[in-house]
């Protein structure tokens, strides 16, 4: 990991100098590298020869860099990982172009793996998550139309990226087909084990202490599956809340409070919860064809965590 | 060109219909194509077999597509190319993401002509337009450094990509080294006319009949070529007059004719064509290598053109 850490900051270089800065504040801002993280697992698990593992895992962190400061500014947070964001910071403008420069960065030192097929992958995932983006920014207050595209659209915006580090490295370390396919579904598997959690850490109780702040997501009238849950079985009053909330996009201060109160006595939160652990037990099962090793443990490890994040 | 024009109109499509109609807009309303003719004349001009060339060709036309639908984000422009642009009909968001995709898919693209070399001029060259966005974001309203930085500026926002147009096509058609080299630069050379061209035109005597609206870039602030020669031999109030509106940026409605007065009047305007013409001249000496064919023409064509833009 401190091999990955040195060669993202290597080639976040530019003699631009708000290019580092801009790009540095967010690196620094200690993400929690989980993607590289499970590059370098799966690398090692198969006994990978080389570096290029190395080169993988800081593309692939690259590439989710390069998606959270566009995120930022088609979000218009103003915090992110408890600091200011660079938006807020160095405005939209910077954080869009210094965004473009981070991923063509990436495909950069992707060509240094000499690797057609992982940039193959790594290309198509980078287009599926823009995808996934369109999709929530377009699916936005219309509760229907986000139950129907929910699991479609956090596997395209988050989970692909997960499965190509997966089988990226799977690919690099020169697995079997059946291996491949298996590191691949664990990725995507994961990675919709990590953003269904996600969504749920949204709707925290707030006496729980969690590294996150919750009600973004409904402050930003994005549905995700809890709210989708407690729709599917709501009194007429609560769907009347949730419609004027998320569809009219008409919100009040006790709001987020109603919400997280119907969301835990319904039992949606729960509901949502358990889905997030179901995705991860079936990313453990796939690692089931590989003798035991400690990285393995550390992916049967990422996958229990993902489903019971406090950050 | 056809062929280019329908594998972009493939490779656009998503089954998330804001993104085809979103970039189907630009594409649509008209740009000059002329990277992709670059590198289908370079292609033709050397016997190229195959139809890797109209591939390259369409990537480096989603590149510039992406990067024009981030810049007008990044300018917040309401017009491009006589229409309305698409962060005004779509909102910037939208444009934010959909540039991200066409950016992913012309790498997609680029996978399948199978070549490492020309997927790392490409990536380097995407690398290098994002930089120099930045440099000239970070330049705008400081005189000083943009008369420091512009060529270094215009070379990395525009000229790399018609660099990289020309010289991956003679990568596609193995060209000896000598060829390679006279065609990369050939291709800088018309990157560089074209974009002292294009900021010559912003201040054009508004009776000439152009496709372009004068005085953007004036309105925007950003200093370009015609202001920096009329700077170097401005009379103490001139100096007063461009530092007030450029620097201080306190511009009044009479501001761009009297700009464009002293341009004139100065020899500033013409001084920079002559800047472009020169460009375009070495830019047309780097094809004396090349035995005559009409392809040759082309490109010795679109060098004068570059330079004689009047839209």
């Amino acid at each position: 990991m401190q091999a990955v850490d040195q060669l993202i900051g290597m080639h976040m270089q530019s003699a631009v100098s708000t290019i580092p800065l801009l790009a540095g504040h967010l690196v620094a801002s200690g993400g929690k590298r989980i993607r590289p993280l499970i590059c370098l697992s799966v690398a090692h698990m198969l006994g990978i020869q080389g570096k290029n593992h190395v080169t993988l895992a800081a593309c692939v962190e690259f590439i989710h860099t390069a998606t959270l400061l566009h995120d930022d500014v088609v979000d218009e947070s103003q915090l992110r990982r408890g600091k200011a964001s660079a938006n807020a910071l160095w405005g939209n403008k910077a954080s869009v172009l210094v965004g473009d420069f981070l991923f063509s960065r990436a495909f950069e030192l992707m060509v240094e793996m000499q690797s057609l097929p992982v940039l193959g992958i790594l290309s198509a995932a980078s287009s599926r998550i823009a995808e996934g983006e369109v999709m929530q920014l377009m699916s936005l207050q219309d509760i229907e139309a986000a139950q129907t595209h929910y699991f479609q659209m956090i596997d395209a915006k988050t989970a692909k990226l997960f499965e190509a580090s997966a089988q990226g490295a799977a690919l690099l370390a020169v697995a079997r087909p059946e291996q491949q396919q298996a590191l691949k579904q664990y990725g995507h598997l994961l990675g919709m084990a990590f953003q269904v959690a996600d969504d749920v850490l949204d709707y925290a109780n707030p006496n729980v202490t969690s590294g996150k702040t919750p009600g973004i997501d409904f402050a930003e009238g994005k549905v995700t599956l809890p709210v989708i849950y407690a729709f599917e079985k709501a009194t007429p009053d609560e769907k009347k809340f949730w419609k004027r909330t998320f569809e009219d996009y008409d919100q009040h201060p006790d709001d987020l409070s109603t919400a997280q109160d119907i969301l835990n006595r319904t039992g949606a939160l729960t509901q949502a919860l358990d889905q997030a652990k179901a995705f991860a037990l079936q990313a453990r099962a796939q690692l089931d064809l590989f003798p035991h090793s400690e990285f393995k443990q550390t992916l049967l490890d990422l996958a229990t965590l993902s489903a019971e994040r406090t950050c």
